[in-house]
């Protein structure tokens, strides 16, 4: 049997918890087998001048960041692409993609991690932490009291994998939650669910609002000035998604004329955040370096389950799971 | 039948939070009803000359602060003193009580508000947000990743009312959780109970340590230098109990040595601390105002509920819920 040739893309200065390692692929084997069929992986940087040639020679490729030119080529072999991420807005327009080969993101695979970290989010935004911390930095003892988080509402902006899982916390809070998603229809751990037409009514009157869909050019800032303007007063706002779907000098003029109570954002733009950014001091706002999804101990498995699974999938002619469609760009 | 005469001790100033008005004690007696003995409910400034004369005449007073040498005068009807706070240390000694007034914390009106903080700053301790804070006043972009928190271990001084409900949110977090308690036996929300003779080993091997304790002579700086040095360095901190368990010189100093990854206090010694006191520039350190415990919808009407059931008690010989026991100070 032809054994499978797999390409590991690794992109310069990659941190060690996103680092698709032997040992973690070996790990990710030995949960695949028996039914996996005969793999052989082998590693290339995407700055080595052969990376486009140890493209065309591989049968499914495994990356985040990689030079897009090299992925067309006349007799290749590859059929599977898998991002390493649930976002693939940086390799965006799709317009190098040849149809012949499937694009999966890794969308999911962060679910657990970001439930926890949504659970943190909810509290911290309903118990005024974003208020003590910036009343910490002038050295002021401020009250500001909150009571029990059940029964508050939750808008959630995107109902995927990371939305989802967002849902589930809010609801573990006794929440209640709306999520907005293209195609209107009853989504899991959601009550409600509108369309992105609804959006201006909702903000006004959510309790919360957490952004978690892709960012694409029809998402670019989704939250602008207007929409901050609508939220209520005591309402808190998140970010899980990508620093672009905000329109960040709004966002620091909303927080400035207090037409919100707090942010709490884990993406930026770009980033990271240059250190002369004004955002890094306005008002009730805190920021996270973009690591709300990342579990350093499940991370790369969870992904390289999703891989093989998907390797498997393409060869038996199934589906692939968090196959990009095209023409919405995630 | 003699109608009861209940005094309520207003101090200047008290925020409204903390108010006990006649709408919320008209509520709480509709709520005690029909078991209730009739009562007779009035108010007196803390400060008002008259305030002596006033006590005298009262079955039962609730208060928070109050003239101590008010209290024992001969001939006084009083019997039952409610305090509206799970600690008493500002009114220790108890020298001014006299052995036929049955003094009452409001222990355990806290809980379930506590239990939604502690269910935050776990959270916020184990994904480093302290870290996260102090990173972002430097204009600092700084990763730093956790897993999940399931199996990390909770050492929890203090098993009362505070205690008990910082442990139910630690085991709702999958936490293993330890209690520290001067009588050691099995105790609810504990999978293990120690005494304050094995706290130096306990806080060598916590991940999170939370102090829920009263402030009497013998806890006053239980967190000192040498505890905290005795911490893991990716271990936290908490605070729930009284600013004065902790030595703030020698948190400070351990949080600038990195002995530990960061801490969370809701208590400082004094409050509010001074606007020129180094604590609120301490790194990987957020401070909130002393209100993790307080829910201003159910704080008043819960600590009403006690009281009338102390009254009720006093009046039918039962023992009375919460009484401070004078050798312990608490």
């Amino acid at each position: 049997m032809h054994k499978l040739n797999v390409l590991v893309a690794q992109y310069p200065n990659q941190e060690a918890v996103f680092r698709i390692i032997p040992s973690r692929v070996e790990a990710a084997l030995a949960r695949a087998a028996p039914s996996m069929p005969p793999v052989e992986f082998a590693w290339c940087a995407t700055d080595d001048p052969a990376f486009g040639e140890r493209v065309a020679a591989a049968d499914a490729m495994i990356g985040f960041r990689f030079p897009t030119e090299h992925i067309a080529s006349p007799g290749s072999a590859l059929k599977l692409i898998q991002v390493a991420a649930a976002g693939i807005e940086h390799l965006l327009p799709l317009d190098w993609l040849p149809r012949s080969i499937a694009l999966a993101t890794a969308s999911g695979v962060h679910a657990p991690k970001i439930r926890e970290w949504a659970t943190m989010v909810f509290l911290m935004l309903h118990s005024r932490m974003p208020h003590f911390v910036s009343a910490q930095r002038a050295h002021a003892w401020s009250k500001a009291y909150s009571s029990h988080i059940a029964g508050r509402s939750a808008l959630i902006v995107g109902t995927g994998g990371i939305g989802g899982a967002i849902a589930a916390a809010a609801r573990s809070l006794r929440l209640r939650t709306t999520g907005v998603r293209r195609n209107v229809r009853p989504t899991r751990h959601f009550d409600t669910v509108i369309g992105l037409d609804a959006l201006d009514g909702a903000v006004a009157e959510a309790d919360f609002i957490v952004l978690a869909m892709p960012l694409t050019p029809s998402t670019r800032h989704i939250m602008n000035a207007d929409r901050f303007k609508r939220m209520k007063p005591e309402a808190g706002f998140a970010n899980f998604g990508r620093g672009g779907l905000v329109d960040q000098d709004a966002l620091r003029a909303a927080l400035l004329a207090g037409t919100l109570s707090g942010a709490i954002i884990d993406v930026t733009d770009p980033e990271p955040l240059p250190s002369d950014s004004p955002l890094w001091d306005a008002p009730r706002l805190i920021i996270t370096p973009h690591l709300s999804c990342d579990d350093p101990e499940s991370y790369v498995p969870r992904t390289l389950d999703l891989f093989l699974d998907n390797i498997r999938r393409c060869m038996d002619g199934r589906p692939i799971r968090n196959r990009v469609v095209r023409s919405r760009a995630y």
